[in-house]
């Protein structure tokens, strides 16, 4: 949420969350079709849905829309509250409409950032309970990933049986805090009882490939079955180790099975939202799960669903990754693009992004017109939703409709902070005709391509660059790519999202320019390749006045300072 | 569960607990007069109840009935399986009765211990999902005890405007996992914007002081005053840092605030159980939440509980630790005893166990002699319950059933683990005759002695020790105490739990011993200094064959090879 938002409704999101009156999950629940022998509360306002149970007959398929967006600010351009208020909007139009959203990781809430449950009156609830353990999952995760590790380095120090290297090891542990102190660690020491010891280190756990896994899982099968692939360490003679190996992935699909059912809330309105499963968007496809997707789908005609930073990163996995591994395509996009981005992609400073300047709008729309033009690459004609925010003039808009409209794309105004539902209408009227139509869905690339040509694609087709470049490491890795026969695997680049490039600082739509590939990295286990650009934090710290140091609990026994 | 028993029944813990047929815990609530609106489902079988929300009129005061144990076999001698049994027989003998258990630790589930749960016919369920996961609050511990590690340490990155000494660092970091490469690790590597390099490691999170502070909390104010207080470190002139220092108790105890309200299930017969906290029994006090035991007075007349490891440990704590922070105190107590614990003591080897050896239990009665002449010291009668086993013959019954009343206290043959509460009816009729009585108790010292005189009082009281040593380390930590103004805190002892020495091998009733008291460590949070005698495990480690590697989940959608 922006400052200016905040000011102007002189609430928080904490506090306006704090004033809506949910409605018992069971009821939202039975207004969706959600048989309520499926569902496992988790008191009165949230519930997983038991999608193990065996159902007769043909499963309903909604229609997906997924909301992207342009290349973002450091703030946000207002993804996840777009998400929710479209789907409050569709609800509005008489629409039956399921959402479905990433859970907010809980390490982060103690530093800078909030949560990721939307903002004012589109947020789903309850706000406090989504942002704080919630039903669990993240720590089952933490769990799953941390025992397979533990197993790993019993292994070696019972014996070694399968040869692995400690030096080659490259399954680190994870915490769901930010944790500095533990990014590079040495553990085993204490002497031959204590462990074996080893250079590791420690990755928040959404950069956990099981957090990767269990947002692509399918089944409980496949979730066991993507978990046994896992590739945990090097032999001294280079050979790959998995958790298979290991004969890790049963105890770990046993701590996950439960974590693996959708958690069902409601919006601040009542629409019901899935949110489930989060991965980074940056080391992993930055999606909800893939179960929660398709559910969603059971119980509705449209499903709004986001993925995470821009188009050029968060669809474009999306529609390469998420959707290959789920059987689903979307059937329209909304791109969601703010005044504040277009002025800061057209030359702004960040300190006067509040002030009027019609030229740097139509400056900074070749970062728009760059995302519009790669959305329909993949088939979907896109509609962007252009995000108010009260320093914005109705001229400045105006600009934005006419240069939007210029590219032929659909353009709809929306204020959902500040409006809920009522404030998306129009981009929900648009919404509904764009998936009236058939859809022409289809990926990028085809998965049989050589790795460096799935790359070279991606920073050609979307990114607009000129070529790529291999580090010496990269090199390596390709080599060892091919020859355990990885090669047919999806890539999940890992890019800044504040530009095209790998230059966070080449704003707006840069061209001629090449994008560095320093390291590649082998998710076996979900089932893609991490083409690494530049440095990607996968441990956060906290800086230096953590948000954790305003929080407590009020004498009604409610969060403060949360947000 | 030992072999025998599994031999005679051929089914395990979880095919037994699996056949239950379970009760909507909304009834379980209801015939126990909880009111629903208190209750947080999670799942039909499990809720916590909402004891913050405010009550009307006095609080039913239930008796309490402490299971203890005779000094246990490392297999344990049923000490859970009896509670539950009890509170089951109690029940059928018409009491109105709620038990009170610990929560089972996830990280030796992997290993080779099963969870605590109880036995045979005498579970508490879901089986399942309380041994795994539950309702979260391990978890929530865990988050809340690291969050305050890393503040600390990114205190000390961020200026260290506190000035502490990073080589005086006392807090520790904590997973829920038998990680035995995490004990001892260095952290902080990578160069100056990873952290300042410094040595630590990782406690399972049953050994957190945080896990401590949990289960002996009264309200939220009373934790947060507790979190607030916990020594994390010294200064570079060794003054104390707290967590209030760090302003970490707020944030702390909102991650806390659901999990502190207790877990109700049910036992295989429907008896209300509650289920909440976990601390070890050597550094910590080993028995169940304070708001449990409470909670389950105000709705029972009866309410049994047990506390870790035998008498000499378990017991001492509750009735001086537990018993002072929470304003309460046993009516009764139930040594749990075995005619293989008997033998044990009286000199057969571990694998002689099962034959018949009329001689070594009476030699070996000598150590369950002294643990009934310690429940007496606090104004509490015991009873004694022999826990039946398929290879005890009826003339070995027989002779311990004589021995000890011949001591002039009760005695009841059980057998609940074959029988649940049907097994168990001699034993509750004898417990309630003693509830019947006037409670005399009392704790076994002041708070105004100093550290070393409740030490010596421990050793020479309940031990049967004859004096104790310091090594210059513990001498050190004294000084410290006294200094800082803390040696009016109890003593939490750290002790083998196989002998009333320090010594494990010292078995039956040991005389003229001294105990060495090697370390002493602060727990200005929990309130009790720990008296660290040998060599403590706060992190376990897997064994060569882990259990992991057995488990799965089955077509079904449960949990295989749990037990």
């Amino acid at each position: 949420m922006s400052e200016s938002q905040t000011q102007q409704l002189e609430m928080t999101d904490l506090a306006i969350a704090g004033r809506a009156t949910l409605k018992p999950i069971v009821e939202i629940a039975s207004a969706a079709g959600i048989d309520e022998d499926d569902l496992e509360l988790y008191g009165k306002y949230k519930a997983k849905v038991d999608v193990f149970r065996k159902k007769a007959g043909e499963a309903n398929q909604g229609k997906i829309v997924l909301v992207t967006a342009m290349s973002p600010t450091p703030a946000g351009e207002g993804k996840s509250t777009t998400t929710v208020g479209l789907g409050d909007a569709l609800a509005l139009e008489g629409q039956r409409v399921v959402i479905a959203l990433r859970e907010p990781s809980l390490g982060p809430i103690f530093g800078i950032k909030g949560g990721a449950a939307g903002g004012g009156y589109a947020q789903v609830l309850p706000m406090e309970d989504i942002n704080m353990h919630f039903t669990g999952d993240f720590h089952a995760i933490t769990s799953a990933h941390n025992l397979l590790a533990a197993l790993m380095d019993n292994h070696i120090h019972q014996g070694n049986a399968l040869n692995i290297d400690p030096r080659r090891i490259q399954f680190r542990r994870v915490m769901d805090m930010n944790d500095r102190a533990l990014r590079d660690v040495v553990i085993g020491l204490g002497g031959p009882t204590e462990g074996v010891p080893r250079e590791s280190g420690f990755d928040i756990t959404v950069a956990s490939e099981v957090m990767a896994i269990f947002c692509l899982a399918t089944s409980i099968d496949d979730l066991r079955e993507r978990l046994s692939k896992i590739t945990v360490a090097y032999t001294y003679d280079r050979k790959p180790v998995t958790a298979g190996d290991l004969n890790a992935q049963g105890s770990m699909t046993m701590l996950l099975k439960d974590a693996l059912k959708p958690n069902l809330v409601q919006t601040i309105q009542g629409t019901p939202a899935f949110v489930h499963g989060g991965p980074f968007a940056n080391i992993a496809h930055g999606c909800n799960s893939i179960l929660a997707t398709n559910t969603a789908r059971e119980y509705a005609d449209i499903v709004v669903t986001e993925a995470g930073f821009g188009a050029d990163l968060g669809a474009e996995k999306f529609m390469n990754i998420k959707s290959r591994f789920g059987g689903l395509g979307p059937d329209a996009a909304v791109v969601v693009a703010t005044i504040r981005a277009l002025k800061m992609h057209g030359g702004v400073p960040k300190t006067e992004l509040g002030q009027a300047n019609a030229q740097a709008i139509r400056n900074g729309f070749a970062n728009l017109k760059r995302h519009i033009g790669n959305i329909r690459k993949f088939g979907i004609e896109p509609i962007v939703a252009l995000n108010r925010f009260t320093s914005d003039t109705d001229e400045e808009l105006a600009i934005v409709e006419e240069l939007v409209r210029a590219e032929g794309a659909e353009v709809a105004i929306a204020n959902m902070w500040a409006e809920g539902g009522e404030g998306g209408r129009d981009l929900a009227r648009k919404v509904i005709q764009a998936v009236e139509k058939p859809s022409n869905f289809h990926h990028l690339y085809d998965l049989d391509l050589s790795i460096e040509d799935k790359i070279a694609t991606i920073v050609k087709e979307i990114y607009g660059g000129s070529g790529v470049e291999f580090s010496a490491a990269a090199k390596k890795r390709l080599e060892e790519i091919n020859d355990n026969g990885w090669s047919n695997m999806p890539v999940c680049m890992a890019k800044t999202q504040y530009s095209f490039s790998d230059d966070a600082a080449k704003l707006g739509a840069p061209t001629d320019f090449t994008i560095s590939i320093r390291d590649l990295q082998v998710r076996t286990g979900a089932g893609f390749i991490v083409a690494i650009t530049g440095a990607i934090m996968t441990m956060p710290g906290l800086p230096k006045e953590p948000a954790a140091l305003r929080m407590d609990v009020g004498d009604d026994g409610k969060a403060i300072g949360l947000f």
